[in-house]
């Protein structure tokens, strides 16, 4: 035995009292006191406490978060649908024959009225068109440049931005004390790898979200590259969230976190586990700070049926935490004034 | 500002040390003095140390190992053939009309010469039917249960024993510095998993295999359930290779290692990167402590062109560096006597 182990268990003893001096300041300090927080809060240190009777092993410690409406805003149009609203007149650059072609001309219009009609099966014809048919390096370049440029109409920000600043906390708050933390969404998994590292502190290799295959071919000088196809292998929603999780990650959540009727069953199936598991339900109640939608009134007509009252209703039924914006959140945004 | 960044700061250096005095001491014991164990030796100074040019950021060291005659025996069968040849009578027994179907009469009937000649499509019929069809926690239970009771033929040990202790080196050698290690096998996801973390230190969520649908639903008690499906979502072997590494992971490893045709291109998109990368293919050419075969002689009928000397070849055109088990294993496996 050589000297290491002496000084890697004081280290260890070191980094538990730098813990327990964390742990006496407010973790989540956007957040108001209430049920949400005080839920957060105890389940942490139930499952991280040693000898506590629902105790987490680190290598178990999973926590699953629903990206657009959960840590970012989802309204009042997924940034990744914009995305590709925004890549059309390069698409039909590229192809000039789309340009008198369904859903294409509508979309080159510009005529907003006439693109909020437009069907879901248009909407996956402009997916497919927009974000295949390139290398992957060619798409995360494309993605890239227009994150760095983008705004959103509301904050004139871009969206990376428009991330919620009690959520950033949990998700810190989770990492401190050993969580893997996850996106786990309905939207492209390679679009969100773009940024999460960068916004979330989330690597590309815990991002779950809806896969498309690849192909593996070579460029003309040789190269290795792979290619985005137009085939769906995942699609990260709803039931798919489930499934997506045990591909991707193979251990069922101690925590989940999710807005939407498609997160449902990544909540259900998380509670499900035995010992300690939180579920969580945010609703968006803040029109002021941010939106009201679903059960709060002012739904806006293209997400019908994604917020129904009996999601939350079901909730209650599955002991399920809703946090609510208005009442449980002191900021919404990092740039929305307060203290920082 | 509280006593933490200080605490923190001190244990960095202290953990500095450590680490240090580590590096000091041998980290692969078991390899030989020779070109292999130089490369990894060279490519982990070269990738960990600050302020070499090729240096790799911490976020990004990913290595994969091919699973089957990478990390453990594959010969003379595949485990997880073995597994499903043994799980045919509890198929058959719950449904009995496939008695008289081929190919379960053929593999009932237990005649091994009759089996060794059974196609790649009975070989197919015998995974979904063994592999699908139940629950991802009875699928568990059962494989954990066959792992601990099942012996190889040759050295009549649990299969879980017959891991090459050098590369186990390997993988703590690329832990202690940084680097996340993943299987990427041609074998089942969900069968790797099984085993990995105990005997690898790799966790569920760092397997990438071949992966079979599974569909959400729920039990009898209306409790979520994920039930296998005969579907197959990725083909890990060859192009799939990459291309599940892109889905799973999202980065191109720094380093990867192979043994057969299966692994090239993961290879070869591994070497294709910028930087400093690492590939390795293992040659079994040591008939004594294990087995020879490939461009080495003595391959088993079963596996012509799974080891061709083309593979070899390439390696030399491609920068692969290649590990002789003979000449570059001090030891073959943990039990084989030597020191440890």
């Amino acid at each position: 035995m050589s000297k290491r182990p002496s000084i890697l268990a004081l280290c260890a003893s070191l980094l538990a009292v730098g813990l327990r001096a964390a742990a006496q300041t407010d973790p989540l300090p956007s957040w108001n006191d209430g049920p949400a927080k005080k839920a957060i809060v105890e389940f942490v240190q139930a499952t991280t406490t040693q000898g506590s009777p629902k105790f987490v092993p680190p290598e178990e410690r999973i926590a699953t978060f629903d990206q657009d409406g959960t840590l970012w805003v989802e309204d009042p149009m997924y940034s990744q649908v914009v995305y590709c609203l925004d890549r059309v007149p390069a698409v039909v650059n590229a192809k000039p024959e789309l340009a008198k072609v369904e859903p294409f001309k509508t979309v080159l219009s510009g005529n907003r009225e006439a693109m909020a009609k437009l069907s879901m099966n248009d909407l996956f014809k402009i997916l497919a068109a927009t974000l295949s048919g390139m290398s992957v390096d060619e798409f995360r370049a494309e993605a890239r440049k227009w994150l760095d440029t983008a705004r959103d109409t509301r904050w004139k920000r871009p969206y990376t931005e428009l991330t919620y600043l009690p959520m950033l906390e949990v998700l810190k708050y989770l990492r401190a004390n050993g969580y893997k933390t996850y996106i786990v969404t309905g939207g492209g998994q390679d679009f969100v790898r773009v940024y999460a590292e960068g916004v979330y502190g989330i690597p590309p290799e815990q991002v779950v979200g809806t896969v498309g295959a690849t192909k593996y071919g070579y460029d003309k000088a040789g190269k290795p590259v792979l290619t985005k196809e137009p085939k769906l292998l995942l699609n990260d929603d709803n039931a798919g969230k489930p499934e997506g999780i045990h591909m991707m990650i193979g251990r069922r959540p101690s925590a989940a976190f999710g807005n939407s009727i498609g997160d449902r069953q990544m909540l259900e199936y998380t509670k499900a586990g035995d010992g300690a598991r939180l579920a969580m339900l945010l609703l968006h109640d803040d029109a002021e700070r941010e939106y009201a939608y679903g059960p709060a009134r002012g739904l806006p007509n293209t997400k019908v049926g994604t917020f129904p009252q009996a999601l939350y209703d079901e909730a209650t039924k599955q002991g399920w935490v809703v946090i609510g914006m208005k009442n449980d959140w002191k900021r919404v945004f990092a740039f929305d004034g307060g203290h920082s």
